[in-house]
């Protein structure tokens, strides 16, 4: 074994997973690291049923949001003081968009994907709807057209990083470089890419990004989400500016002070327990570097791919995500008719994958925990669902409310 | 032992209390339950480490704001479908101001408490500096000339029910009715009253109302906020909103289409983590009322009063709590020159309160758990304190970031 593999062993062997299933939903939701259950036994028993509200000081509750931020800054290219833990991504890109608008007036536009993630054009939406037509306009375009799109009258364009549908990893570089050059600002959302991808923010010199820990962070379900604002963006307005963001908050002022940096972008008080199992969860990557996460993700999703088209059975199923590595993300979605029994008949026999309307599988690779072996389980079954046709059973076209 | 003593006894058996320290700082953080602590290792080890993303369907995570708002419902008087238990008490402020000023158009303007939580007004300040001077406006009055207050033109009144400083009750029936007689609508924060004292918002026709679960909810620190708001007024929009807010979450519906009811409310991912330490610890409030509650709270912050009085070396203290029951919230705030100092030194003798500027010292009273020798043990502590003027030593001045 290589050093790489030695350190990916070692992290993969504290994941609580069962022997009985193959796991390919991190990206959706990401696997319990042994770290932070051990890590939310202590801040529940000892940090909060102990020492109670000298929590606060102590174990430095109150600043988790920078400390967690400083630590998914590494993971994504930003320096330290660049990036807050804190709220969901919806609430964070409200905030991004609005502090965008305020940068770059007069313009008033924001340009979107119409693929985007929705809630993302909703709060772009809901902004423009506070704002009036007279501040704020929003236009989802087809990804196809970004390429001769004119930004010269934009405000800021927010994309995904990579596409939640089709697992297509976009040239962030490239993107964020045509439309700066025509003055409009870029936010990247990075739900999928966190973790998974070196995003190398700084590097490509982007405005601002948002993103969640639950997917390929491993927070756990719901956890918080992240900002990123570049220094240079930092003077601007939070349009929710609560104390947590004053420049002395327990000074209880009348008015508002922005605190310095990206601090006056918090709101109210975060959940300490959810943001210590972020805190826990993001120790799991100390001894591997994004790098390597990056090239093991691409192995793998080539592996499943190879593995798809080398199975009589599954070659000829469409793969909406590209087979470019420098367009890949961490994931490999199919198109199938009857995708949505199919999906739940791969789920019955223990190879957890999801399902995205209207005809989508998606088969996540996190690569911290999961291996080729997982592979060759997940296409050897795809194919007997096929082959069997017993995905055409009645109980499999039953839809839950959430997959 | 009456049936209620009993049932509290039983309660107060179940917290993490240590009997070398009097807590009364219960109206900052609350305690951590027994019931919390299990049930946190089972939504963490079982749900999320065995299920994962089965958890959102399987133990109904997805539902969580709704079903642990429901609960809060019944300790606040709002029916079901009327509370959500989600994001923080700022945010969920901002989309409440924003609802009231749609739901009230043309009218625009926003008055508050100068006295209020500060991050109360900040977020009404950032909403009006978002709308503009056209189409928000913000006031901040004295409480006393409220009487006299002229509300035909206010679009809100936002106010706390119990200030978080004086720990006055303010009289929520009648200020609601005045302000509604001239056609505002009133938005309560119930930070320092929910669990506590019956706020009964249907029965005296609240329009909105929010609050947090950290204090007397005893949810863990920073847990959860929540909003209420009145059935009527559910048709108004979220101005955060998220796809957890539509119609059709998993649809991935380009467009927004706002849920029915509350539910519009909500905005992105909540923490299921954070969400389930609340359901939790609102499930220990299933054997007592919260009549039974106030009741406690009543006679523990009378007791308090009157030891603090009876005692040669702390009657003369100026208690900024009113004396009369219908306006005392559920703690005793002293004014006392040295107060920060004194409090520090309370809290080295294992007397745990707080202190708010400039010198105010808050002896917070949690009926679940506080109890008469409680308040022995910190009358007699403050008066040694006093007495030995061990306070002016110099270590009690340093100043810690949070109190």
């Amino acid at each position: 074994m290589t050093n790489t593999d030695e350190a990916l062993a070692t992290i993969r062997a504290g994941f609580h997973l069962s022997a009985q299933r193959v796991y390919l939903d991190g990206n959706s939701l990401g696997a319990l690291h042994d770290t932070v259950r051990r890590h939310l036994d202590t801040v529940v028993s000892r940090q909060w049923g102990e020492d109670l509200i000298a929590g606060w000081n102590k174990h430095d509750w109150i600043n988790l949001p920078s400390t967690v931020g400083d630590r998914i800054a590494q993971l994504i290219g930003a320096g330290p003081g660049e990036v807050l833990c804190c709220d969901n991504l919806s609430i964070n890109l409200f905030k991004g968009l609005a502090a965008a608008l305020e940068l770059n007036a007069p313009r008033i536009r924001i340009i979107t994907e119409a693929g985007h993630f929705p809630t993302d054009n909703y709060i772009a939406g809901g902004l423009a709807n506070l704002l009036g037509p007279q501040r704020c306009q929003v236009e989802a375009v087809e990804i196809n057209t970004l390429e001769t799109l004119d930004f010269s009258n934009v405000a800021v364009l927010s994309l995904s990083h990579v596409n939640f549908r089709t697992g297509t990893l976009r040239n962030l570089p490239e993107i964020t470089a045509r439309a700066q050059a025509q003055g409009a600002l870029v936010l990247w959302d990075l739900a999928h890419s966190a973790g998974v991808i070196e995003a190398e923010l700084n590097r490509h010199h982007v405005d601002m990004a948002v993103g969640c820990t639950y997917k390929f962070l491993n927070a756990g379900p719901g956890s918080p989400g992240f900002l990123y604002i570049a220094k240079r963006h930092q003077s601007a307005t939070n349009p929710l500016p609560g104390w947590m963001g004053h420049a002395d908050r327990f000074a209880f002022e009348p008015n508002y002070r922005p605190a310095p940096g990206i601090t006056r972008f918090l709101t109210g008080t975060q959940s300490v327990i959810a943001m210590a199992a972020a805190q826990a969860a993001l120790s799991v990557f100390e001894t591997v570097t994004i790098k390597t996460l990056r090239q093991q993700s691409l192995a793998l999703t080539q592996y499943l791919m190879d593995q798809l088209a080398n199975n009589p059975v599954t070659s000829g199923i469409e793969c909406l995500t590209p087979g470019e590595a420098q367009r890949r993300g961490s994931q490999v979605s199919l198109r199938l008719e009857h995708g949505f029994p199919i999906s739940q008949a791969l789920i019955e026999r223990g190879v957890i994958v999801d399902f995205r309307e209207p005809d989508i599988i998606r088969f996540g690779i996190a690569p911290l925990y999961n291996q080729r072996a997982d592979i060759n389980i997940a296409v050897t079954t795809l194919a007997d669902i096929l082959k069997s046709g017993i995905y055409r059973e009645q109980r499999f076209s039953q839809r839950a409310t959430v997959t």
